[in-house]
């Protein structure tokens, strides 16, 4: 299989978090010219749309776009209203998906990513999705994305005319340290990102919701120092 | 195969048109409590929405939400800017896809669906797309919609406990005359609706556009008069 060309575009799903960060850093590495897409969804953790406008500057992109669709009028998810789980035992561990949840999120980020690629002619749409490390979401899973991609394929006008438009999540089968080093190697900048799902004002993580601890996890693996400050 | 309960809850994707008011009918004849979902997407025919509105209190839904969602940005349309082609012959007939198509519409519409069924505890997402009389888009073929429905299942909470979410095109394989007397005999009021991809400002509509043409074979071939104002 031959790589991207130097003409070759990807959209990128970008969070303003730890994976995404990486998997845009990856997607460059591999010689694809990245356009960041990111989403004002209405979660409470909107810290993170600076922080994804801090990557896409220091990372360096072609364009970034932050759709703005509110979600948060559905509910259904503690990232709209309601308490974030704190020092819970991993959900993935009781077989439960849990209430952080955002039912349809990324099938609603893909299909505007799909959207825009179809656009710009991009070959592929990245995304930081991981299922080793993560939250347990049905959405994160590689039977989910392979059913995106057939999905791509047949939606478009590119996948009309016999061609594909990769559905690639190069982060999907990593642990959260692995995902470091490798972010680490290719010179990523984590304290631009924010992976908690509660900060407070100021935007300082909480340390203790699910995504603070894998992310935790994660740096105390590497052996590496996390470069974010936490309430506790 | 049973149907609805009283309870059964449907999330129905209404557009203002003809064929959505029709599947609205159908899903509610069936015994749906029906939900329905407008999407502002920076349409130049924005006066559907009215159109949507009301169809909505017309037909009577338990609640309609219009979700603001601004694809125009991307372009890629002429329903977002340039010329509307007019009295063309059919695009389908030359298998082209026309310059009408909205990238990845129907999937970023169904994946909003997808969310609030989820949040709902709906049963089915209803939408009004067909492949017969239509403009060719490769999102409104049946293999899209069986793709879309994978995905639901494996996308959702409700997917991994063994239950779907079904999407339902009822209109799918029906000729627009078929769709105009169903929706007819269920007591649709066709003056409500708009079908034009470029109605003047005061919302008349062209009568050239292939929407127009479409509609108004369709009400010739039932030998029933349409009762919208076309300005040729």
């Amino acid at each position: 299989m031959s790589g991207p060309g130097d003409a070759d575009r990807a959209v990128v799903l970008l969070s303003g978090g730890l994976d995404s960060a990486t998997a845009l850093a990856i997607a460059r590495d591999e010689g694809y010219r990245c356009f960041g897409l990111s989403v004002d969804y209405g979660q409470r953790h909107r810290h993170e749309l600076d922080c994804a406008r801090r990557v896409a500057t220091a990372i360096g992109l072609e364009a970034h776009r932050v759709v703005s669709l509110d979600l948060s009028g559905f509910g259904g998810s503690t990232l709209f209203s309601g308490a974030v789980p704190k020092d819970e035992i991993e959900p993935t561990e009781r077989g439960e998906i849990p209430s952080t949840y955002v039912p349809a999120r990324n099938t609603v980020f893909l299909s505007l990513a799909l959207g825009w690629a179809e656009v710009l002619g991009a070959r592929a749409i990245v995304l930081g999705v991981n299922a080793l490390d993560y939250s347990g979401y049905p959405d994160c899973r590689p039977e989910y994305l392979e059913a995106f991609q057939r999905l791509a394929d047949l939606a478009t006008r590119r996948g009309t005319q016999g061609q594909t438009i990769r559905i690639w999540a190069p982060l999907l089968r990593w642990t959260k340290a692995e995902i470091i080093r490798r972010g680490l190697e290719l010179g990523v900048d984590y304290s631009l990102t924010s992976s908690c799902y509660d900060p407070d004002p100021e935007g300082v993580s909480c340390g203790r919701c699910d995504a603070c601890r894998l992310r935790k996890r994660g740096f105390a693996e590497t052996g590496r120092v996390d470069p974010l400050r936490y309430s506790e």
